[in-house]
């Protein structure tokens, strides 16, 4: 699977409803949804998003599921690589954030746009 | 696959930043967004969303795309099972209109809440 990353086009939030999106931003795109196509992932997603303080880690995020660790090592990698979230390592553990830049760009996404005045 | 609906859950726009996802709700989400992730399918969803008076002729989305027409019909099925779209047959046509509620929805998941005074 190619290393998907959540890059500033100069269009970062513009919404289904509007521009054409073309071939190569939807391939990328459609790369980020496969990344949330899947519960365990969107559970992760959310724990770390709105942990106390911004950040989660990986060692309160292991027991809040029946996986074994490497499972969610594998899962925590998919949402890394297309882009959603970020890890770094301090010590023992890896802690890990929400990238407020690529959720914005997907709720701008799904957000009709404002109607300009005429 | 399952004939996934958008229904209104009473808590259609919590988002990721916010209450803790069940495992039902996550499972639920993941297969709309597992809707989402193909480019053909993101493409389509961006032509009947955007479209002129809000709704798309199949006639007219199937000229877009290098693909026989029922390969366009199995995507719009899909996106259709996932409650982002709707179809309605007037005569020969299919006319496609995005589901508001749905985006709207999506759009709420990935939008930090706005903190509330204390």
């Amino acid at each position: 699977m190619s290393n998907l990353e959540l890059v500033d086009t100069g269009r970062c939030c513009a919404p289904l409803t509007g521009l054409a999106l073309d071939e190569s931003e939807a391939a990328e795109l459609a790369g980020v949804f496969k990344a949330l196509a899947d519960p365990v992932r969107l559970r992760l997603l959310n724990l770390i998003a709105s942990a106390s303080g911004g950040e989660a880690c990986v060692c309160d995020l292991t027991g809040a599921f029946d996986l074994t660790a490497p499972t969610i090592s594998h899962h925590l990698k998919v949402l890394r690589q297309a882009g959603v979230i970020t890890g770094e390592r301090r010590g023992t553990w890896v802690y890990y954030r929400a990238v407020p830049e690529s959720l914005t760009r997907l709720a701008g996404l799904f957000t009709p746009p404002v109607p300009t005045p005429a």
